[in-house]
């Protein structure tokens, strides 16, 4: 590949997701443990789970994702692992473009435009397109 | 928990491992696909484990990990899951003080002292004591 057809600049890692069973006791967790501080928890309907950011010293997060019902990828994905890292999520500057560009380059994407995620707009990359892990991209 | 027992402030997401399968085409994927810069690829014999670290603009950072023979953990992990995240790693201040403040408040941890990682010293808390996620502490 060469710079021409290079989709994406990574600003950072934006935040970790983790699938998780208990919310509660996962955000306790991860503030009593680690001195995490809980910057949103809310109920996202359309996508079936519950989530909370959390943010450390520096401002690096991780998101906490309990599904709200048995049904959506969150809650397939804990039946048949239990709580785990479910994907990582990285800054980028200009999403619409990044989809663009991925779409000409015939990168499998999930959503082809962006959508409104709990702090941003995001995209998910199919996981066939980046070795089998989960990617979401999101502009803030 | 109160304050006093509180264990760990963590500064910041120091990084995410990921498992895979073949490190040589992970690490075209990130460079390639989103602008990551490769800064060490070494093998840790120890850990039976070819690692390679890779940079985002921003400074944060990506662990891929390659196992170098069917033995050891992280062979075990993608002989079940395929390439998957695998670890999420927390900068810490002062790692002792760190494992010490865990022990005496009985958090189960893989490696009661620090050793040495490829970038820092390190030390594994067990998932049983972080609700399933393997989560790795680093000092710089």
């Amino acid at each position: 590949m060469t710079d021409d057809v290079q989709v994406c600049f990574v600003k950072e890692i934006d935040h970790i997701g983790i699938a998780v069973n208990d919310l509660e006791s996962a955000i306790n967790l991860y503030v009593d443990l680690f001195g995490a501080i809980l910057e949103i928890d809310n109920e996202v309907v359309d996508q079936g789970v519950r989530i909370a950011m959390l943010k450390f010293r520096s401002g690096t997060r991780l998101e906490l994702m309990q599904p709200l019902n048995n049904e959506g990828t969150v809650a397939r994905f804990l039946n048949k692992r239990g709580n785990a890292l479910h994907h990582c999520c990285f800054a980028v500057e200009n999403l619409e473009e990044t989809l663009s560009k991925a779409s000409n380059s015939n990168i499998d994407l999930i959503d082809h435009a962006p959508r409104q995620g709990v702090d941003g707009q995001i995209a998910f990359i199919h996981p066939k397109a980046t070795g089998g892990i989960l990617v979401e991209l999101v502009q803030r």
